[in-house]
């Protein structure tokens, strides 16, 4: 296929980079940045440049921008697009997108868009962080706009090749309120934790579950702040209920009562079990 | 060595396998629960048992159990063992059982007693999820009672050979301090964070960092509730110290303030990159 990416950092580069190693395709790039698409053909991320004239024979366009660049970004290439093409996104928020897709599949009905959610990242960013492993058994998520079954089945098929383990396909709803939860979430916890004062100090010494809990404290402030603030509504409810729990634990060892801490480990504990083997 | 092990547990069984992996050692290990005694010398983790007879030529008694049970578990053992040796312990937190060593290294003055905390585990318990890799890259922590510079030495050299990355010697009261941050505040926040409602929904997806964050909800509620009753002041304040700044993060969302919420991300992302950066 003729792959078209609209924003060559971490998620866009190592998309490049995952399509050049696969072969069979060819990737034409697009970043605001000089700099990122000089290093993206260095790289050998891509073939070339996505512009006015390699926009045309384009079987499908991925936009790897902030949800707030989605719109702007595209407009330029989407009326040079062939009939059929598929548009689709990497955004970690889904609802904004798709209600943008969707005034965008009035506009241009003779396009296809399906919003997407790449269940992959690091905790750093930028091109040069960007590797062709990436996908590697995440999951990927699709919120469909106006595909028919045998395109949808097409993306889906597209994206194992490049080594995701699966691909979901929900409502940009749902969606969001998952992600709230198993990502967002985590980024706001860890970020949380690493600051309280004892942080600082060098311990010599630290046990695995600290090494887990603290790896994306490290994460790119504005991209973040951007996708938690469009997924307020439930991120600050997810939040709100880790915190109520929270303050349960922390009442029982000021009350000095192990019988109620103990039976709240347990809870815990049972449920992570049920949770594990429903897995299975 | 000839090495004494009370408790044949994850921890105390992983020793006895490890040692005898190690070669060099004889082992002879004393369970309270006799299924536990079979298995420990089916699995090989032991050579024989702990007694009367074999107790009188131990050159080190290791005692892995709950704090709570240090005490009544080693008075049996002690007036066998022969002058000069060392008695330790596995156990979470230091204050309680220095303290109780403390008091027989008076009523034992030819015993050495050092306090031991392995910085090794797993999210599973007992003998059959032992293993002789547990202690692989790990930190051990020393807090010493009466031990001489030269013993010391020895000690750290032997957990040195069983695979530990580094032995650090400190204070119980500073141990203690640091753990209720780097280890129980992590065990409470992954056992809190899975009792949100919406964690028993069947993704279907999930990424890294959740699978992280969740890995230790499963814990061994008796134990830990345990080891964090008896650190209740240093862990109640890790606690709400988290909590305060988690509320920071929720009132940003609620109040729809991206600067603050971009703020406080940067804040955590600048912590954890410095935090780092002073580790290597």
């Amino acid at each position: 296929m003729k792959i078209g990416i609209i924003g060559l950092g971490l998620m866009g580069g190592s998309l490049g980079k995952t399509l050049k190693k696969l072969g069979g395709h060819e990737v034409y790039g697009y970043d605001i940045s000089e700099t990122t698409m000089l290093k993206a053909d260095m790289l050998g991320a891509i073939n070339g440049e996505l512009n006015e004239e390699t926009a045309k024979d384009i079987d499908m366009l991925i936009v790897s921008l902030y949800p707030s660049a989605f719109l702007s970004s595209i407009e330029r290439f989407l009326p040079l697009l062939k009939s059929g093409a598929i548009v689709t996104d990497f955004c970690g928020i889904k609802r904004q997108t798709m209600q943008d897709m969707r005034e965008l599949s009035k506009k241009y009905p003779h396009l296809i868009f399906i919003g997407g959610h790449p269940m992959a990242g690091r905790e750093f960013s930028g091109i040069d962080r960007s590797v062709s492993t990436l996908f590697d058994k995440a999951s990927m998520i699709l919120t469909n706009v106006n595909a028919d079954i045998f395109v949808l089945e097409q993306v889906k098929n597209f994206y194992l090749s490049l080594g995701f383990a699966e691909v979901v396909i929900t409502s940009p709803e749902y969606h969001d309120r998952a992600i709230a939860f198993t990502s967002q979430l985590c980024h706001i916890v860890s970020n949380a934790f690493i600051k309280n004062e004892i942080a600082s100090e060098h311990f010599g010494y630290s046990a695995g579950s600290y090494k887990d809990l603290t790896r994306v404290a490290r994460l790119n402030p504005e991209m973040w702040a951007e996708l938690m603030m469009m997924n307020k509504d439930n991120l600050s409810l997810e939040l709100d209920e880790l915190i109520g729990n929270l303050v349960k634990y922390s009442e029982a060892l000021k009350s000095g009562d192990k019988a109620e801490l103990k039976k709240l480990l347990s809870e815990g504990n049972e449920r992570k079990l049920l949770i594990d083997a429903r897995k299975k």
